[in-house]
Parts: C-alpha cells; sequence; structure tokens
C-alpha cells in the first residue's frame, strides 16, 4: 500500500473515456487509448522538475473508459521509477499497472477498483474551474488534492459529489486551460508559498 | 512568408542535439530525434488553449542537431493547422518541415536555416533563467520573444548573444523547471496582465 507521507500534494484527473484495458497501442494513445495521452501529459507536468521528480507529489488517474470502469491508478512521486517526460514513457507504465491489476506494478505506481467517492473521502479538495477564485489569491490547504477533468470535463453527478464533499473551486487564469497546464500554474503557485513567500 | 502581426507573443526553443534531418521515428522522440519530445511538448504548451489555438503565438524551435544544423522551424499559431495536442502530432509536422525543407511545409509551418543571431535581430529578448528577476514583478515589454533552453540549457556562446542583444532575465518560479513548463508559466502571466490585470 501507500505509505504515510505528513505533507503530500495530491492531483487526482478524471479520463471519462480513458481505457480501462491494456489492449492499446503506445503509438496511438489519444485514438486507441481514450485520450490518455491527456493523462500521460498530466503525469508529466504534476511530477517532473528539471533533472528530478516532485517527491512530494501523488498522482491519481481516474480512468473511466471500457471495458471495467472504474480504475483508479497513482503515481506516487515518492517512490515512482523508470518514469521520463515523454507522453508514451507514462503511457507504457499506464499500460503494465492495467496488465498486472489490482496492487502496485511498477515501483511507485498503483492500481486499484477505487470510486470517485473513496478517493475524495476526507480530502481537502480543490475543484479547478474557470469559474472558482482566483488560485492567487486563495487560501490552500496543505495536503490538498487538486481535481481536473479531461476535455469533456467533469459529469454533473461528479461536480455534485464534489459539492457535497465541500471542494473548494478555484481558478488558475483567465483562459480555459488544459487539465496539464493548470497543474503547472498550481504546482508553480505552491511552489511559490512554500520557498519565495516565507511566513 | 510568415505575415505581419502587430503584437504577438513569441518562444524560441533550442534544441542542441535535435535532429536537422527527418530520419527519426515517431515511436522514440525522445532517442531517435535527439530529445525532440521536449521541442514537441513546447509547441503544446506555447499553443493550445481547451478547445482552441493561440492565435496570436509563435513558437520557434532551433534544431542544431545532426546532420545539417541549424534549422529553425516556425509554427505559427495564426495559420497552424493539423496540429493535436500529442507529442507524435507536433512530431509528425516537424518531420514534414524537415523533408520539405526550405519554406512552408504544412499551413503555419516554416523552416529556413536561419542562425541564432538572425532570429533574435531587432526583438525584444526574455531570457528564461532561474538567477533571473521574478516575472510575476518584471515589466514585460508586448512583442517579447521569450528563449528557452532545452534539458543542456544554454551554451555560453549562446548566452554571450543574449547579453550583446540585451536580453532580460527574468525567472518563471523557485524551482528548476522544464522548458514547456516554463512556457506554460509565462503564458499565464500574460494572460492575467491582458485580462485580470487591465490598466
Amino acid at each position: 500500500m501507500l505509505p504515510e507521507v505528513i505533507e503530500i500534494r495530491e492531483f487526482l484527473i478524471i479520463g471519462h473515456r480513458a481505457l480501462t484495458s491494456p489492449d492499446f497501442s503506445l503509438n496511438d494513445l489519444p485514438g486507441s487509448a481514450g485520450r490518455m495521452d491527456i493523462l500521460c501529459r498530466c503525469v508529466n507536468t504534476a511530477l517532473f522538475l528539471s533533472h528530478e521528480l516532485r517527491r512530494d507529489v501523488r498522482v491519481h488517474l481516474l480512468l473511466l473508459g471500457e471495458p471495467a470502469p472504474p480504475v483508479l491508478i497513482t503515481f506516487d512521486g515518492a517512490a515512482v521509477k523508470y518514469l521520463n517526460p515523454d507522453e508514451r514513457s507514462a503511457g507504457s507504465l499506464i499500460q503494465k499497472a492495467l496488465t498486472r491489476g489490482d496492487g502496485e506494478s511498477t515501483p511507485g505506481i498503483f492500481a486499484s477498483k477505487q470510486r470517485l467517492a473513496e478517493t475524495i473521502a476526507g480530502k481537502n479538495l480543490i475543484y479547478l474551474h474557470e469559474d472558482g477564485e482566483d488560485i492567487r489569491k486563495a487560501e490552500i490547504d496543505e495536503n490538498a488534492l487538486f481535481i481536473l477533468g479531461d476535455h469533456l470535463g467533469l459529469t454533473i453527478e461528479e461536480e455534485r459529489l464534489l459539492e457535497k464533499n465541500r471542494a473548494k473551486k478555484l481558478s488558475v487564469g483567465p483562459e480555459k486551460y488544459h487539465a496539464d497546464h493548470c497543474i503547472i500554474i498550481v504546482n508553480n503557485e505552491l511552489d511559490r508559498r512554500g520557498k519565495w513567500k516565507l511566513k
């Protein structure tokens, strides 16, 4: 299981059509794997610094596509290995996780049948959405879990579930950004608070 | 040739080992093409908004790898077509540009034998570097050209050339970020100045 860590930054990206079997081609992540390319880029932007990984970040990918949804795949920055920044690299590790099924497939990468409600239970939730409060002006709890949609956004049911769990809505800027781009802006804002705006 | 545009945001990424022939595999952009994957991700982060392209952005990729450096490939957001967000898509268009050689290969994508000195001549240069002034506090000229290195950074000669051309050094945050990640932070900062901090 995932180790207990005191302070951690978490991201959850919901892939509504992302395939839940390993039967896809790494040569066609957008088409053959239900826009898995989006999730692969999110893994990159959540975890990579120049020449090192963010060891205090966890990325959860909630795959809701055919044939066996849901599958939750977690990349734990503290333990992950064999990950390179290119899309195929993350795609290949996701494929291995789907082949292995429940448990740890490669170091730091875990799969389970968790649903959205279980994944968010008991967490400080932040829903990234263009109608939210400006992230630069917002208070952000430590150990927050940032939630993002894929190219389809979130469904009404998912939004209701977040609301019920008191998710705070934050916006990263005046444009509508891709999920992986939002993650960069969040990481940068939190980096600044930790290192440039010492309390 | 590239059309004249009044206000434009430009990025230049220097790929020191990026191949200057089309003889590489889209299945191995990092290995077979001299870290072309980095340049492909920079094209993505410079040009993509959710469900649209940034029409006021131009991305220049300066390829300095074997066998025939330099090759400058420009993606003009105002005219570019057939571009999807995944790495292979940008990689495939770069490959087409290298096959075609000088001129426009597909709409909005241009190749030429320009060198760094020619590309930066007469422009307001901003060199993104971790030792620079914080971008959030800096004055930024309109029509700036933001310059970034690949995984190798810039050479001493390149840095001297930028200095001679009065490049301003700006930093995007307290960590060392990948080039494509820096571009997101720049785009976000300029989006905010344009739309959220109206003068």
